[in-house]
């Protein structure tokens, strides 16, 4: 059964025969390997091209940016899934990063409906992560259009929302790299990408000395079961 | 309900308050987004120390060396779930990751047991980028007793199991990693964020030149279903 | 950090001490297990009453439909993960489960966007199992609204688009469960479930009558490599 | 690149032509859909045919006793993945199924090691569902070697281990579904089946009542930080 017509059948990222293996055009044992950094081959692997130096520090500074913030929701349901099923690391990574979507570093708010980009639950007067990645852009002269809009919005918020709302690093890292000339279809990556180095910290963690089962007792206990019983039936004592 | 007993209730990994995000005892925004490459950050993030220019070189290496062999089962499980599920990035990035288990880029043989870390189906001579690792390590004088212990298994195996097998990217990389002071619980993390990189790039080819469904439709035709059918069924030309 | 605000603190499906499961009011070894079938408990757990005979074959029926369809994406997703890492069953599932998206059973089509719930690549004149579903509906006196505006879709289509484009099992289920009475919030759940079942049973023939590389081998050659490559590279006879 | 050698290119579960699918030899719209109950599709999904009435009712039996148990850290892991990437329910299914590993249900103890199967941190005189399970066997004259075999083991660990550990549903599941006839290599996947039911409700919950921050929330506060910081940096009051 044929799903979908597609029309394309061809790939352009990398090819090899018994003796080399070929990526963006390039010899992988003889021209990248020991010669490209991680942050170089990302960006040659995403758009076929190496980074100029602005373009890598950029990268560099997003990934670093997004990698870690503590014991966030992805991250607990990343340890959890260790404890529960040790024997599949890549599952446990794979758990982590299935919370990187479209509430990350949430600015979700129950009653008033977030604005994507803006706002964040800790940082309330500025998200330093933000400041520092646009300060960085000016630095390498990498300051577009992209950067431009997304003050501009931080600038009308007051007005539309009749609260003032900062830029946050969700908000930040499209403005500084479509600035940079990343695709746009790739900027969902990089918080995975970044997200898996830290869940990889937190893993290891989790095996010197856990903490899944802590953090989902105390979780549980934050829950009360409403409902109704059988006759008799005592809930313990937790 | 409290599942295992876990005595730690600590993580050393990182902090905040309303001003700083503090990740392995260092200002995130002061010290770190600007001053760290991606590179030297996963190795602060994973040992909570910053990498030595060795430590740093064999890191970069073994993330080049396996972020990107083609159309191989992960990267087709990834693209396929794309082509089902386009609202998900970070799904079809789960999935890819999912493929990175004890069999990646495998050795797998289905009548003799594969030796891990030993042998490739494509690079019979040698894995180029093995070699291109251990060269590197000697490079660096960062080569030890793990990369010493893995050549004298190659060296020993015509011998146990009657036929030569060169050691492959797979067996080069934890033998590296642990000579350059990388902890052996994290190993199993340098594929998966590596492959995570790869992906990206072959997800954004998938959003720009689709070929989920039609990986999925050649892989149907190579198999044939047999078994009963109710009278009369006949089975369409595909 | 709070991340959002969230104002509830309670759970209302099971709770449980040392001697008692309670699952929805009811004392699952005494009440649910050896009394309840899977179809039954299922309607319970989710809706939290039992369901009415017409309720549970309606729920039967649209589980029976859509657990198997042979070798689709999702499928080869999860046999290939299988093959690549067969030390996570679970893994292999999830692998599955995550191409059970917006495309499921695909009508895409990379030229015209097709309509949700119409239309078939393999089954064009009509998708039996919608039309079964419905026949059922229409035995259990269990048609309303939601399959009235099905069919009234159905009938404008050829007005609206210019070509008929029959109900598929994808539209005909939401409508058959929403006239049952199921909750719209959890239809999504629906495929998923009965593909994990379909998973099953495609994961016990993986282990004993592995494809996994084969779908993979073949779908790799149905792709060629278009980009540059180095002076003198050749590539293989696959 | 072929990775592995497998000789295997059929399948035996289903077929289909443009009239009719055909699954275990079965027409899917004429015999199953309206006949068959999900729980006689699953057997016969899994095991090519369909179940014998003692043979239906104990796979009723194990998926209701193991569908659900509260807020275990899978559940909790799910529900947390919703709160954070709400566009993709499947998401939140899979990273809830990859945390049906093995310590599933957990007896893990950090000290000691568990005897799988046996033990319960919160049934500790007996589990309820394993007792349940084993009666329903037996009123089906469906009670052999398995579970003999796991009831010797259940007498003789008080002398082995030096403590007594009863049965739990964990062992009681294998023990009885093997002596039904249901296939070993399909095991793994009736927690999984069953925990989907269970997930669906949950996330069902979420949706309506969401508790996914609630319960990240308080699992943060129950794990401190415990590491460097910079001069000057004081933690918040959480």
């Amino acid at each position: 059964m044929k799903i979908g017509r597609q029309s394309h059948t061809t790939t352009s990222i990398s090819t090899a025969n018994a003796e080399a293996i070929i990526v963006r055009g390039r010899d992988l044992c003889q021209e990248l390997v020991g010669h490209y950094g991680f942050t170089d081959y990302i960006w040659l692997l995403i758009t076929g091209q190496p980074p100029s130096s602005a373009q890598r520090r950029m990268l560099d500074a997003t990934l670093v940016a997004i990698a870690e913030h503590g014991l966030v929701p992805s991250v607990q349901a990343s340890r959890m899934t260790l404890a529960a099923a040790p024997e599949a690391f890549q599952g446990a990574v794979a758990a982590g990063i299935l919370g990187c979507g479209s509430v990350i570093l949430g600015a979700a708010d129950e009653e008033r409906k977030a604005i994507a980009g803006y706002g964040h639950p800790l940082h309330k007067g500025e998200d330093p992560r933000a400041s520092k990645l646009l300060e960085i852009a000016r630095e390498e002269a990498n300051d577009g259009a992209h950067i431009e809009i997304a003050l501009i919005v931080q600038r009308l918020l007051p007005e539309i929302i009749g609260k003032p709302l900062v830029l946050n690093v969700s908000g930040a890292i499209p403005a500084v790299l479509l600035d940079a000339g990343f695709p746009i279809l790739a900027l969902k990556g990089i918080p995975i990408l970044a997200r898996t180095a830290g869940l990889i910290g937190h893993l290891l963690e989790e095996q010197l000395r856990p903490v899944g089962f802590v953090l989902s007792h105390a979780a549980a206990r934050a829950v009360t079961y409403e409902g109704p019983v059988p006759d008799g039936f005592r809930a313990d004592d937790r």
